[in-house]
């Protein structure tokens, strides 16, 4: 317990959520005189500012608000990732172009007049859907999350690896997503007796393909055409994507060409070779779909410093493939104690949920962890939790929880605890 | 009624809303053989694509995603608007590039590190907030619209102005808004017993100035530092701008830079000469806060032909200031007879609902309208009725059903009806 906490629930300083949620944060504001107000007159109030643009920009004075971590695959023709800069955003919605982004052979120019969606297979009549088809169909708008089933691979490194929130877990963003319901579709088509799964491939290069049971497709998939209220961006599969609501992303498949109906899954090389994980026993798990309960501090994160001891707000981000985030709790002392974080008040199922908790600092060193627990009583495990059983370099499905030491100098950094 | 309607419920083609929900809209898409489906090859699969960026963009092929009817007032120095172009959306977000805009003195340019916000006049101790100091406070997060009281004015001349949606309709906007309770703030300054309103005043050269009641300020006014998730927009207020939800768009005072609270409100030039509204007998209505339930059809819309017969999806958007929209109802024959809108699943209390309708158009002439009706059953009202005790030229807060005719050859324009 420090002697800075008012109304302390946890160790190193975890304030009372309620106290969080109906009072400031005595001592950051600067006193003033009344007279020094009125005095006040900042230069944007004597000069007319910029005009009008048919389209708006960040400020300048943001310099930090573009994706990190922007790593093309040597060799290949346009295999890479960038990820989304999780420490200086807040809220859950990514604006779309910072949205991360993962493709195997680059971004493919697709002109919408041109493309079709094609559904064949194990179906009554075979149909090929134009844009303009589809428009016409029922549709759908829903906020929610999409994850790289790759996210957060660095973790597994044996050293903690030192890079910022984004760099180390950006290959997660929210935004909302609307199109037709597959099953909308599948309707029109009709489909046999015998189908059991799909099997979705983008038109890019890489022809991505991904097995889906059809349960899923006739459950909740979309066709997606918007995010976050426009047409797709082309990083993101326009103009038609696949949207599989918390499953892992790579299922999502962008540039959405065909689906196929079929029997059984098809064992394409993405969801063989890649995508899977290999056990310390030599077994390869295949087809782990929703991805698991999550959570990371953004704020305070590494490169994100404190200044003055007092009060501060911890705020970061929590998840699950499995539906809403029930509960996410935090700790200052490394996991000895935890406190439970307030949630915003929009918690979506298959969707960010963001947290925040009230911490006053007392200019020590702490190591500051979140803990997220979803509706079906998941609860997000340690590393070492996570570790346990899976061979050397298999990096897919990390779910475990993240430490930031807080050093005495305010600097923030990547530690195993 | 027409012969093409399968389960029409209500005149000219509008389909049952539960077959809108469950069925696909037969006869859009093309019948294809399975040759076909296997030869289709698009050159994009096999051309690798373009590589990562920092920062998305939207497609080349989407043209027409930049705001509309961009206006400076002449002889003014950056006095105007610019609109969401409705007519290209779907869902409820609005991507923060394409929010409206309506300045008085143009877009300041603003330091952060130098700005403040200065709270003072009837409080118990004057207040001066960095912005490192706010990063401190508790924030929260909500997805809520934004309207200015001017939008659809046009739609008070004598004749139907004949403009696309957004042109007409685009003063409103729906984003992710996050920041601090002002509640906060004042428990940190206290307020005297005599305090009953606050003046908001910007740091812009117009120095635009609101009073809010007190009682608003404490329910759920925020100062405002995130939209969609990253740092508000210079066009939007940046670094910081007051947010009331629910309440015409002026009053959310951007590049928020005083609050005095007192004990009456100020009567500012803002709130006198303009976002008022004269009346027949000369009373000047003053103080309109909450935006009146509204809707508008976004598609189809002028702009957006329709091409053969058959089924379409008829989707807009619904919002009140009153909170959540419990109902919109959509008409195909001029208001004769009336269906009930299928509402995407988030209906958040001061946000935009999408609304869904099915009609199948028989090709003939028609005119196509929606009503809204808000949880606290006020329904959105017709032109007339909106017209009805006004003096002319009186444009502010109008909220009149709006009609689109759909003629023979598949274009549709503004009517009155």
């Amino acid at each position: 317990m420090t002697d800075i906490g008012d109304l302390p629930v946890a160790g190193n300083g975890l304030l009372n959520r309620r106290l969080f949620l109906q009072a400031g944060a005595a001592g950051a504001a600067t006193i003033m005189t009344a007279q020094a107000s009125a005095q006040d007159q900042p230069d944007s109030m004597r000069i007319p500012g910029a005009g009008m643009s048919e389209s708006g920009a960040p400020s300048r004075y943001e310099s930090e608000l573009y994706r990190r971590a922007i790593a093309s695959q040597p060799g290949t023709t346009g295999a890479g990732v960038s990820r989304t800069p999780l420490e200086h955003l807040d809220g859950i919605i990514t604006p779309s172009r910072l949205h991360f982004e993962r493709h195997h052979s680059g971004i493919p120019d697709i002109d919408p007049g041109r493309h079709r969606l094609i559904i064949h297979g194990l179906v009554k009549r075979p149909l090929s859907f134009s844009m303009d088809a589809l428009a016409r169909y029922p549709s759908v708008s829903r906020i929610q999350f999409l994850e790289c089933s790759g996210n957060s691979g660095a973790l597994l490194s044996a050293e903690p690896v030192q890079s910022g929130c984004g760099e180390l877990h950006g290959l997660v963003s929210a935004s909302e997503w609307g199109g037709v319901p597959l099953s909308a579709l599948l309707a029109e088509t009709g489909v046999t007796a015998n189908a059991r799964w799909i099997v979705a491939s983008g038109a890019d290069a890489a022809k991505m393909s991904r097995s889906v049971p059809l349960d899923k497709i006739m459950d909740d998939a979309i066709v997606a055409l918007y995010q976050n209220g426009e047409p797709l961006r082309p990083a993101n599969g326009y103009p038609m994507r696949l949207f599989l609501p918390g499953w892992e992303g790579n299922m999502s498949v962008k540039w959405l060409h065909t689906i196929k109906v079929v029997d059984q899954p098809a064992m394409t090389k993405d969801e063989t070779s890649k995508y899977s994980d290999l056990q310390d026993d030599g077994d390869l798990q295949l087809f782990t779909f929703p991805m698991a309960v999550k959570s990371v501090i953004t704020s305070p994160s590494p490169g994100l410093n404190l200044g003055s001891t007092g009060i501060y707000q911890v705020s970061g981000i929590a998840w699950s493939g499995a539906g809403r985030i029930r509960r996410v709790e935090v700790s200052a002392d490394g996991g000895e104690s935890w406190a439970d974080a307030a949630l915003d008040e929009l918690v979506l199922p298959h969707c960010l949920t963001r947290f925040r908790s009230a911490w006053a600092w007392n200019g020590g060193p702490a190591v500051i962890l979140s803990r997220a627990t979803d509706e079906a009583g998941n609860v997000q495990p340690t590393r070492a939790a996570v570790l346990e059983g899976r061979a050397v370099g298999t990096f897919y499905h990390y779910n475990g929880i993240q430490a930031w030491q807080v050093n005495r100098d305010g600097s923030v950094n990547n530690v195993y605890v």
